[in-house]
């Protein structure tokens, strides 16, 4: 892979805690050839890579050392044309010094309010055409904070560039585990005939933080838990649960069964709550009524899911830090057994972090007696696997490559933001570290409990 | 559970390896309270506990001298009508000193020869009348050596004690995977959809023992493969592998739905081997046509299963002692994944021994990579309950119980000897130890293979 790698925003915590230690692992594992890395951002000077050495594994100087040979900062005022001429200057003298054709990426890792006027300045530069090199241009989440700002920024940037162009980062769907959900689902053909509501009683998708907001105080009080973590990657998580069977995995295949989902999804009953000691949070308004947890009830209207609750919980301030979708399915009739009436029902359990893998909860015999338990057949991928490639490395991969099956659609953020438009914010119930509102169990079924834990 | 446990055949093999290490273990886990019991044999006197000792797990001296206590020996011609009388005497006094209230289990471990002159023995001495005390007659296999022999045999027993009172073993169904076989089934509600002929491509039931006839080559020789392992064992995997959901787990409803199978039940094609010196082995004739190795193709003539084929291997000398049941899925159309045609299907292997547990081998990406490849969910029992109890040990307490549900019933047995009248012995291939002759691959659909090994 030969290209020219522009991050812009080169000073954020992104660049130092995700992008270089994957370009690093990239490298490492010669997934990268020729390459140059340019990082932009509006300070004179920094130093990136020394600020990144901290979340790279296992550092190895001479993989450190390729990286920092490649690596040229430059100094850069978005909105100023003048920079992004010189800028193009900088590109151009460095890509013919190193020999390379001219493959460009460009990774938006700037606050979203910079997204369209960079696309702007770079389509004035001419970074959007293509000649015998690509152009790619990778925008961070947020995409907008509401359908109709998503609208006007899906325009504006495909006024520069074409959609094919265009990769809108949901680094969810680059974790291993989600990516290996579609495979899961269709190339195993015992999981089809038992993926409805014939068999499927709820399917929960938990998003859970052990920590608050941190140093994005600011930042967060203006999105919270809905914008934030249910409109990107929990609406994302459900799609691919959801989605009927394709009649492929490519991109355009899985993108049409993502939005078909997207489009009959609907809450039905919700709570938001707010951790104790939000408010006094740096940069947060003291009189903020910003989510920091949500937990909600979405059906879909289709006929594989009428009726089969979707729950998603996701919130900062929880018990544990933990994504995974559990998929819990019916009830057995009693009688079977005489006397036995209440099997536990199996659930599957897709784990995607902070372990990797899946489980299937099962009746069997109690060796000795005659009585049933649950017990576990398990799949754990991080212990095959320890250090399988986090989800940026799959996704810069990706980009390098062309392959948008893991970003996300103009046509699916804008349905995502219907979905949350709709929503209305109501009571906000504070909650105290590490629980959650007690509200939030109201809303499930009966006999069905949120797994906050890992069982 | 207070009861008299007389064993005729006392000093044979079964009573040493088996019989007693399984009351040991009984008593060791409190499972009898009051008991006595009773050795019967025609040798003068035998040293039967000290010959047992090898073949208890961590024997400790309280348990096995509470067995001492209660173990006594009594030396008895089958044949002989004054032998009963004075047994009977026996039984009394000894039942009187221990304040037993006369319960009384019959154990034949007897040569098969025996089996209707002991009922009639024990016919004529009252041991077959209920009072408010039960009796029961356990009988070890071979129950007939073909369908004449066995209807005689149920007859002769059947006039002596009730079908209610008599226990047919058949050891395999005491094994702790057997007995969790229908657990399995019909209490995970996913496997009833896919339990059938649309999504089940074959299955597989693997009995292979690696060694030969050892001192049992005078009563193999009549016997052969196919009556001493496929007509009871393999048989009973197949008819509770095969059978229809029944209403409830109670005896009658399973030995019902298991008929029904064994009724549909035929053999499509064989092939016999014979391994390499058996012709040399003690006590067998240096002509012999007795096939140690026996692999067929069975279908299962109903609606589930029309054309599915049910293959059979069992052999001695084999490579691998194991005993599983191996369930494969069909194989997924081309197509999903563009390049990709040939997932490796599906499979659910039951592991019944030496392992007990059970796995289902599913596609998933591999890390890091596009690709697919089939991992491993695993429950392993063994590795949870490393003491779970051996099969005499369940089926004894099943007797005292009067749980008959681990038992062959009279019908049962005759039907099995049905399918296996109708089974012509064709060409013996000659197999070298730890191989299968080659021929009995042949037998399988194209892209299968035995599973004679655990994966």
């Amino acid at each position: 892979m030969n290209c020219t790698i522009v991050i812009l925003g080169a000073t954020g915590d992104l660049t130092k805690k995700k992008l270089i230690p994957a370009l690093y692992n990239l490298i490492k594992n010669k997934k990268l050839e020729k390459f140059i890395v340019v990082g932009v951002a509006r300070d004179r000077s920094q130093n990136i890579l020394e600020h990144s050495k901290k979340f790279i594994k296992n550092l190895d100087s001479k993989t450190f050392n390729i990286l920092k040979d490649s690596f040229h900062y430059f100094s850069a005022n978005f909105q100023n044309k003048a920079s992004f001429v010189n800028l193009k200057k900088f590109i151009l003298d460095l890509e013919k010094k190193n020999t390379l054709p001219g493959n460009r990426l460009f990774y938006l890792a700037t606050l979203p309010t910079h997204f369209e006027v960079i696309a702007n300045q770079l389509g004035e530069q001419g970074f959007n055409k293509k000649d015998n090199c690509w152009h790619r241009v990778v925008f961070e989440k947020p995409f907008g904070s509401n359908l109709k700002s998503a609208r006007l920024l899906n325009r504006g940037v495909q006024k520069v560039f074409k959609e094919s162009q265009i990769f809108r980062i949901d680094h969810y769907l680059g974790k291993e585990l989600v990516q290996n959900l579609s495979i899961l689902r269709f190339t195993n053909i015992f999981l089809e005939p038992i993926w409805n509501k014939k068999y499927i009683d709820n399917i929960q998708i938990i998003l859970s933080e052990n920590f608050g907001v941190g140093d994005r105080g600011s930042f967060y009080d203006k999105y919270g838990a809905l914008k934030d973590v249910v409109q990107n990657h929990a609406l994302q998580l459900l799609a691919l649960t959801a989605m009927e069977k394709p009649s492929s995995l490519s991109t355009k295949v899985i993108r049409e069964k993502k939005l078909s989902v997207l489009k009959k999804t609907k809450l039905k009953k919700s709570v938001f709550g707010q951790y104790e000691g939000y408010k006094k949070e740096n940069g947060v308004k003291p009189n903020s009524s910003t989510e920091t947890f949500f937990s909600g009830e979405f059906q879909i209207n289709n006929s594989r899911w009428k009726r089969t609750p979707f729950y998603i919980l996701t919130g900062k301030n929880l018990k544990n830090k933990l994504v995974l979708i559990h998929v819990e399915f019916k009830k057995l009739p009693c009688g079977l057994l005489k006397g036995v009436c209440d099997f536990i029902p199996n659930h599957l359990t897709i784990e995607i972090q902070p372990k990797e893998g899946f489980h299937l909860h099962i009746n069997a015999k109690v060796p000795g007696k005659k009585d049933i338990k649950p017990v576990k057949m398990d799949y754990c991928q991080s212990c095959v696997e320890p250090n399988s490639p986090k989800a940026y490395e799959n996704l810069l991969l990706d980009v390098f490559q062309g392959n948008k099956s893991s970003f996300i659609h103009a046509k699916e953020v804008e349905t995502s933001w219907k979905i949350i438009d709709k929503i209305k914010k109501q009571t906000i119930y504070t909650y105290k570290k590490g629980t959650i509102p007690p509200q939030a169990n109201v809303i499930l079924k009966k006999d069905v409990r949120w797994h906050l834990d890992v069982d």
